[in-house]
């Protein structure tokens, strides 16, 4: 846990609560990326609570805020938040690329006011505002969007080849337009969706919106990985913001996507039910790990560099060759990504108990050179194919952030 | 913030955190009911705090526990988690008392693990149940439940008299069973629910599912009332368990359901929509509260005692004839209950931007003298009729709590 000064200075000692945690705290993990001053360390933390040590409640982890300004959007300088939703959107026909210019302006202004616990300008419940929670907004343009700015699409940006695992529903593919909400707390992430999409109607509609969840802050210890609804640990091997190697493979160097990434966003249908019939050991090797703590089969603890040449007594590979982990592991270091994925457990329908699954997410610098190869290797050869089915698909570029008083994607229509 | 031991005994100091707060720690306000030991106050809190002060993150409030067992069902001893589903299951054809009894025994069993943070018996995914993050599993029993064990249905075991202002869908309306899952954890109520729900499975298929939520745990001060969607604070007056008059506005008296109580289930619609047509003034006078701390219009706390007879310079009532307020409060203090309430916000359809509203609650002794009259005089005369419809209700008996051993019916089924 990190505490961090927004304003640049400590507040006076007897400064109430809400004002000094609104301005200055930033729970929830690392800070990094160019537009996050230095966070001040766990002494920081130690002092308030030795302060005020029978109110531990004072770090209210609803008062965190991620600085919305900066060289890249912010979602992308931080560990993923408890809630997140997705929602594409379609400009409408008579969108041109000056209306397009005006939404972009029109939700960086409201994103860069709700991120930091304010009201948006034409906020109907201000209040609702004010528990930020680590809130961020991240905007993304699809194909169309690109192409109304008379801008060259990149190659990359159109929808992934097909691979033959896909069973692709429209519902939950393509758009024009990405916009994700994601915080720690599911009443303001209702909110500030709300008052984004508002802000929307003249010039898109809805395509779709996907939600996902992840643990609730503070519930567990802070940088574990996730488990997803097949009880996996999910992500173990993972370049996390402030890694060495993250802004290589992540931010894309050049041209007005520089400081920028791309976003590819699968939907992934989870059968819980099949998943149900199949055994502990069979489990662990579809995954390679196991599911106590998700170490590699060869080792004890989750993060022990996996053994793939050891074998059984009777020869055969302790970590199988269809296991996802050895699939989804390529040679080459430059096919790496973050990926951030959020559980879904929606109504069920029919006879089934549950309809669920994973709303999966990987930013990189080149789909195509980083995302497509390993997804093909996947498609090829994971046994974790046998549960899981991709329903949903969609690629978007992700502008660079943007300093106070411009907005996301002014590289492209400023 | 309350630290209860659970094992009836202090760790010893040096136990690792993970014990120490799994056995130990209740976290997230008030502990009351007969089932529940003494809490132990903030010193616990502040001595932990002191012992660790750079690790606050030890208070992780994924280990929370509420105990399963006592003389009420646990849900309705603590303070509304972060996360609630609930399920309505109707009884397959041929599912008779003896099968009932049988499904009964099974959930019981299920939800006296799961709330501890222990798998359950056929627990497919383990791990999954190891943040229990204050989870409840109430079982309730709708009409035809209590007939097939040949007694006697209460009279207001049945849906509720029909409103003018009810659009009831029978999508979310009515149920042999109910069982409720909340915790302020949205993976250890997914999980939970879906293992109570595989226990169902040979003996009830699901009818209705209903999710939502308040703020996330530790997001807010500790006793903060919620807010809705329309940005209200809503639930200020609220029996709340520990309360002097809770026990006996809630918990019936006599015969196999002493100690238990009813529960009216409610969606109620909120258009957001046109909701957003009405300025502050308009917002304000219609509830008859403040937007901003939810103070009545003649006062300036939340909780300040309303003044009717208050009139403006012109001589009309400060809070209006047609507020919610006033006609939620009777002068009969026997019309009351314990409200619980949920956000929901679905998935928009069509040209909307939302699909919003509330997931209602109302715990009584008796709905046709507590609940009703209340309801009544809301759909008889109540501005926010406007802007709300109950597209959905259920009313369902919720059996007393169990021993060890027990099992949440047997009063009835035993």
């Amino acid at each position: 846990m990190r505490r961090r000064d927004r304003a640049g200075a400590d507040a006076p000692a007897d400064d109430a609560r809400r004002g000094l945690s609104r301005r200055q705290l930033l729970l929830g993990g690392a800070v990094a990326g160019a537009g996050a001053a230095a966070a001040i360390g766990a002494d920081a933390v130690a002092r308030v609570a030795t302060a005020a040590p029978a109110a531990p409640a004072e770090l209210l982890h609803g008062d965190a805020v991620v600085p919305f300004h900066g060289a890249h959007q912010a979602a992308f300088t931080i560990p993923p938040q408890a809630h997140a939703t997705m929602v594409a959107l379609d400009l409408l026909p008579e969108t041109d690329a000056e209306g397009l210019r005006r939404l972009l302006r029109i939700l960086s202004d409201d994103a860069s006011r709700l991120t930091q616990g304010e009201a948006a300008l034409a906020d109907s419940e201000p209040e609702l505002a004010l528990v930020p929670a680590r809130l961020t907004a991240t905007i993304g343009l699809g194909p169309a969007a690109v192409a109304l700015a008379g801008a060259a699409v990149p190659t990359w940006l159109a929808p992934l080849p097909a691979f033959a695992i896909d069973a692709l529903e429209d519902a939950w593919s393509g758009g024009d337009l990405l916009l994700e909400v994601a915080g720690d707390d599911p009443l303001t992430v209702a909110h500030a969706q709300r008052m984004l999409l508002k802000g929307t109607r003249s010039f898109a509609r809805i395509r779709w919106v996907q939600s996902g969840f992840r643990r609730s802050h503070g519930a567990e210890a802070q940088g574990t990985t996730m488990r997803n609804l097949f009880g996996q640990v999910d992500g173990t091997v993972n370049p996390q913001p402030g890694d060495a190697d993250f802004d290589g493979l992540v931010f894309i160097r050049d041209g007005w996507l520089a400081g920028g990434t791309s976003l590819v966003v699968r939907r992934i249908r989870m059968d819980l039910d099949t998943w149900d019939r199949l055994d502990r050991p069979g489990r662990e090797q579809s995954v390679g790990r196991t599911l106590a703590n998700g170490a590699p089969l060869t080792g004890t603890r989750e993060h022990d560099e996996p053994d793939f040449a050891a074998l059984t007594p009777i020869g055969f590979p302790v970590i199988p060759e269809f296991s996802h982990m050895r699939r989804a592991r390529s040679d080459d270091p430059s096919q790496r990504f973050h990926r951030r994925a959020f559980n879904y457990d929606e109504r069920p329908a029919g006879a089934s108990v549950s309809e669920s699954g994973m709303l999966f997410t990987a930013a990189q610098a080149d789909p195509l050179a980083q995302f497509v190869p390993i997804q093909q290797r996947l498609s090829d050869l994971d046994l974790l194919n046998e549960w899981t089915t991709p329903i949903g698909s969609a690629v978007f570029a992700i502008p660079p952030g943007c300093e106070e008083g411009g907005f996301v994607g002014e590289t492209l229509f400023g």
